[in-house]
């Protein structure tokens, strides 16, 4: 039986990839599993039958028989688990592929999305300059870290795995930004991401959900 | 053989059990697994030893053999997977607390942590007062549909597991601000980890090696 993800009808960057279904995509089609998608409105969001699946109102969830799952992380960890092509064979490789996913969500985006959320919504306060300048130093230094880490590496360990899934995905927020361009290794390697068979395929899903909102 | 984790010779918050050592140091005291600990300076965070092994200059790392992992929520799920205490025995139980690991780190833990920078990096300019009001509503929304979900549940999913070791953890951050104490339920939970015998001993660990720190 396929796995059924929630998505949104109409993505608020209009199909730009950067709605977190496009990582739950992305590891679906790593792990060539085919998947329905349920659309929901803005509204149904925040109703009660969508609040059960996922406390948060947010999009991706993930029902599977009688599992549901939220939040990306965990449920692109659960496709790696069940499936080839996301993870390294040996135990020791898996817990470090993990290590990259935290750090992925938990060091690295928090700074980015903070970024992105004082671009959109404080961007006509009077500390807007300032404080962006802050917030784009704290995102730098992570950025530096990275790179440094990379060095000329394609992926972060070895075979490509659930870890750069989630750190490229990470990364491709702060386009609109040129942050990623000063770091010319991570440039690269998001590019290397977004070239991947499995990447272009989720995008081009969630892209024609836009489409097809927009006709309607 | 015991893993290695490291932790801070001196912690900022001096002893208070908010450095991540500490979810570390409870997720062995809930699995009885015996440890040790390398105390690092700030210094040395930043020395290239360190950033070998952690490339963002952190702590905890976490070695065990020929195996080196960072980030404290990856290190709670690798303890979890390999002792008794912190997962349910069936597999959907298990992914389900996963899921509650990420959530706590990347959906709760970001605005709870811009929310303690902002006090400590930004309380002396223009912007804080009418700023602050802006993230403590970030962090409210957040707490209102964990304290939703919760109930009058004693953990997030049946029995205690490592999705609430880590958003205990991530909860008590929010010390120092009554946010927690609006939720009577969420301040509940919080007691009702901070009560458990393996949290004692791990707070207790981490705060006999500030008072050394101290002593010296």
């Amino acid at each position: 039986m396929s796995p059924t993800i929630t998505a949104f009808e109409s993505s608020p960057d209009r199909g730009g990839g950067l709605s977190r279904d496009v990582r739950v995509r992305w590891a679906l089609e790593e792990a060539g599993q085919p998947y329905d998608v349920r659309l929901l409105s803005f509204a149904a969001l925040k109703q009660p039958g969508h609040l059960a699946l996922q406390p948060f109102g947010q999009i991706p969830t993930y029902e599977e028989g009688d599992l549901t799952l939220f939040d990306s992380g965990a449920i692109v960890l659960h496709i790696a688990e069940r499936h080839a092509g996301l993870f390294p064979e040996d135990p020791n490789g898996r817990a470090r592929a993990i290590t990259w996913m935290f750090t992925a969500v938990s060091t690295m985006e928090p700074p980015i999305v903070e970024h992105g959320m004082m671009r959109i919504f404080e961007s006509g306060q009077p500390w807007f300059e300032p404080r962006i300048a802050m917030i784009e130093q704290r995102v730098r230094t992570r950025l530096a870290q990275l790179s440094a880490r990379m060095g000329d590496a394609d992926w972060l360990d070895g075979a490509f795995s659930a870890g750069d899934l989630l750190m490229i995905s990470v990364l491709q927020r702060l386009r609109g930004s040129n942050l990623v361009d000063e770091y010319p290794n991570l440039a690269a390697y998001v590019a290397r991401g977004e070239a991947r068979p499995a990447y272009q395929r989720a995008f081009a899903a969630q892209l024609a959900v836009f489409e097809a909102s927009q006709a309607g």
